[in-house]
């Protein structure tokens, strides 16, 4: 290991997100921060600015010492693989450590009696990183609770999660082939025909697309009526696929049919291949049609939505009462949940239980590789689907070799079949030992059981503890699988119209290593607590 | 595919099947049919016997109507292994049907007030032959609603499925190459070191040790205090992993904390590789202990007995009371669980978040490969744990390539990763869209939800129904899992202390073909509805 290099790199990424954090201080003077609903703060807000201030201030003498202490690294010196991977797992790490100083140093308070604890407010910066949107925040309508400027942050860090921070780095530095190992190590999903071979140019694509969307959308949502500091954040929420909102009832608090189609087409949209729309708009719409990931993608969120309309009509659900606002409502839902943005416009959590069930699954379906979405990625459930097709007729004619195929193209790597089954298998297994940590460790008053009810063992306290345990396992599968696949709200207790605030210290740090393992190519992070890994060889 | 081959041994299978049904008629005399805590039945059980026989007159019209339109078929014709799947496949289908008969000719009810479907009776055959011991038979005391010797077959089917329909088979007849492809077709898990080289010799010793526990045991259990009845019935129960009692209460029934120490041990035994306790017999338990996969089952059921002792006591749940009856009660719900057997002693329904939630992953985990244990088997497991740690150093170090190792020893066959990956998959897309189909169609009702209360909006009646759609989640959750695994009780509904039995016709089919899959290799069922599978090429 290249300790030099690594500390170099590190450096510059701790003063990237240290000047980073400058752009969220205008917004503690009340001009910058108007409101759409809501008055804006009174008076310049003093937390928030010193905390931002006091914030920057770390991240830039760490970087620097973190610089000065890696200067003996020759300049142009190879970065291998591991580096590369060291890194983006370590560069994960600093932001949401970083990330989480705004949060702690200003003050912010979770609930009217609790201020932030470090490890909420690092569960709130790997949340808004890794485009998560789950948020341990109560009340954000309330400027003596979070100040503008920090829910601006809060913003800004989906922005540049979504983006990537190594992705940013690369785009703003280039790295030639350390640029390349890096960008493989960050972004997931298995690379596929289209994407371009120069991976600065990938990147610089990448970023110019989401940055345009972004501008775009800004300004769409502002000709819809919403003020500019609440387009811009809903903006960043809505195309990095995160899902912060600065309002209590999410998108829901607008109750605009206007901004809600917005959002779904605009959630379509960061949910897409960035390289084939770039491809789109230089070559035509018969790009998009030809890709079998969009087709597969389109296809799942209209067969899902048609279901989720007419399972929730025939129970009668609220919010289904005719075709149009079912229609609507559900689109909406599974859009969200399929690119694991997390809006939430209505509580889906009482639903059917078709609606529950199939959003739960959808969780693991996920955005299109190559895109800011979160989860499985489609692609990979598209070449599943093509593997299990081909092992069928593996299974009773032996002698017959055929290839994977993406769009009618032989896939060439070996080892792409083996590492889609590895994979799926890798997130079951971290999803199902979460799962039992969850329901062993959190203790029974997070689902509002008070000891003391069930130790006069009366016939109503067993009841509540029974109907309470039985939630646990259900809320604890949907809260693991919302924070591994960086969706946010799930059923129950982390259901839409709640949040993680309830549950233990414990079970937050759990949330932001799943949210960092759902985001980074899984490896990378893995390998940081492997010993070999850090000897030098 | 080769039609009249597939006939002639189909034929076989039936004339089998019902050759066999005669070994449970002498159980239709009260003299036979002795019960250790109930009075026998008063007088010859004219229905079960007259069900019997007539279910043994079609298995012969129809075997013989087989052989006969296959007797086209010249004799030494080679067996592919296309047909080799075909045979497993149907026979499993036969055998399922054609075991169902005697529930149906003989009038059996599930309840007081409804004689048994066909469907039901095939869920019944179906889970005696794929030894999961599910039952929609909700008073087995009551000789008017189950005759005995209905009662007989009923654990009969366990003792024939355990021991493979198809082993029996090639162990009775031989059949060369044919039976060997048929063996790898129907036992599931990989093959591994220490498998003899003769597919014939393989049965017979499998056949052999299964036998001789199967006599040992019934014996035990009669000296134990138990009827010869009753010992009969039981010995095929846990030697098979299957779980049929002929209590209501289980094997709890009988409130015996040394039969419950037998069970242990034998359903420890039944879980264990065959091969290798043929070896460990002539070898000495050297080979025992070396044997990687023995030593994870062990293992396994080890850590997990503590951690269930350990939780349950803390939590103080009915029957955790001191540490001996703590251990009592956990490690005979551990065994019975981790061996795909599924008796019960305890409700383990009722036990902490800890408990419910280990023995439901537990499930999954299953016995030995080459045992009578279903389930995923322990040795893919202990494969899959290693191909992660593969791939760990693979992730930063590409160009080391090493073996996956078994003992010591490096696997020869190149695809045994990608088929263990492949594995997992597949299960884990069965159950999952099991479980959307099970909670989409089920009715409420099956959870006790009057639909009039829910319509009359009253908030009790909200609330039941909430409380009913999460129970609906878990509870169909278990059930997949507990048919699938070839387990049998789940948690709620089909919990220790109820039964499949108040669930729609439809989910009764579904398990059906859960209970087939999980205990066939998957591709012989999977590959009989593939049209081009039955095309001849």
């Amino acid at each position: 290991m290249n300790y030099p290099l690594l500390l170099r790199f590190l450096g510059t990424i701790c003063l990237l997100i240290g000047g980073s954090m400058g752009f969220s201080l205008p917004f503690a003077f009340p001009q910058f921060a108007e409101r759409t609903h809501l008055p804006p703060a009174a008076e310049f807000e003093q937390a928030g600015a010193y905390g931002l201030l006091a914030s920057m201030m770390v991240c830039f003498v760490i970087g620097l010492a973190f610089r000065f202490f890696g200067r003996t690294h020759r300049q142009g010196g190879h970065l291998f693989r591991k580096e590369a991977m060291a890194i983006v797992g370590l560069s994960w790490v600093s932001a949401t450590v970083l990330g989480a100083l705004p949060y702690y140093f200003s003050g912010t308070q979770t609930t009217a009696e609790n201020p932030i604890t470090f490890i909420e407010a690092m569960f709130e910066s790997q949340s808004g990183f890794s485009t998560t949107g789950a948020t341990v925040l109560t009340d954000l309508e309330t400027p003596g609770m979070v100040p503008h400027c920090i829910l601006f942050w809060r913003s800004w860090t989906h922005f540049l999660g979504g983006l990537g921070i190594v992705v940013l780095f690369v785009a703003i530095l280039g790295q030639g082939s350390a640029g390349k190992a890096m960008m493989r190590a960050e972004m997931p999903g298995p690379t596929k025909d289209g994407s371009m071979p120069r991976m600065q140019h990938t990147a610089l694509v990448f970023a110019a697309i989401y940055l345009g969307l972004n501008v775009l959308l800004t300004f769409v949502y502002f000709f819809e009526g919403m003020s500019a500091f609440d387009a811009m954040c809903h903006a960043f929420g809505t195309m990095a696929t995160g899902g912060f909102s600065t309002y209590n009832r999410s998108l829901g608090g607008f109750d605009s049919p206007l901004i809600e189609s917005t959002t779904i087409a605009f959630m379509v949209l960061a949910g897409t291949n960035f390289t084939l729309l770039y491809l789109t708009l230089i070559g035509g719409p018969r790009r998009l049609v030809r890709d079998v990931e969009f087709r597969a993608y389109v296809g799942i969120i209209g067969v899902v939505t048609a279901g989720v309309v007419f399972f929730g009509m025939k129970a009668g659900d609220e919010g289904f009462g005719s075709l149009a606002t079912a229609t609507r409502n559900g689109l909406f839902q599974v859009v969200s949940v399929m690119t694991t943005t997390g809006y939430g416009t209505a509580d889906f959590d009482t639903w059917n239980n078709f609606g529950r069930g199939i959003l739960l699954l959808l969780m693991f379906v996920g955005g299109c590789a190559g895109s800011t979405g979160g989860g499985l990625k489609v692609i990979r459930h598209v070449l599943f689907y093509k593997i299990l097709h081909l092992e069928m007729e593996r299974a009773h004619r032996p002698r017959v070799v055929r290839p994977l195929r993406i769009s009618g193209q032989a896939v060439d790597d070996p080892l792409l079949a083996h590492n889609i089954l590895l994979y799926f298998c890798l997130i079951l297994a971290i999803f199902v030992f979460s799962w039992l940590a969850l329901i062993t460790f959190e203790p029974n008053s997070t689902w509002g059981v008070v000891e003391s009810d069930v130790a006069q063992q009366s016939e109503v306290g067993k009841q509540l503890l029974k109907g309470t345990l039985d939630d646990k396992l259900l809320d604890s599968a949907s809260a693991v699988a919302a924070t591994l696949n960086n969706i946010g709200p799930g059923l129950g207790v982390v259901g839409a119209t709640r949040n993680y605030a309830g549950f233990s210290q414990g079970a937050k740090l759990l949330f932001v290593w799943l949210m960092m393992l759902g985001r980074v190519e899984i490896f990378s992070v893995l390998l940081l607590f492997v010993p070999s890994f850090w000897r030098r060889v």
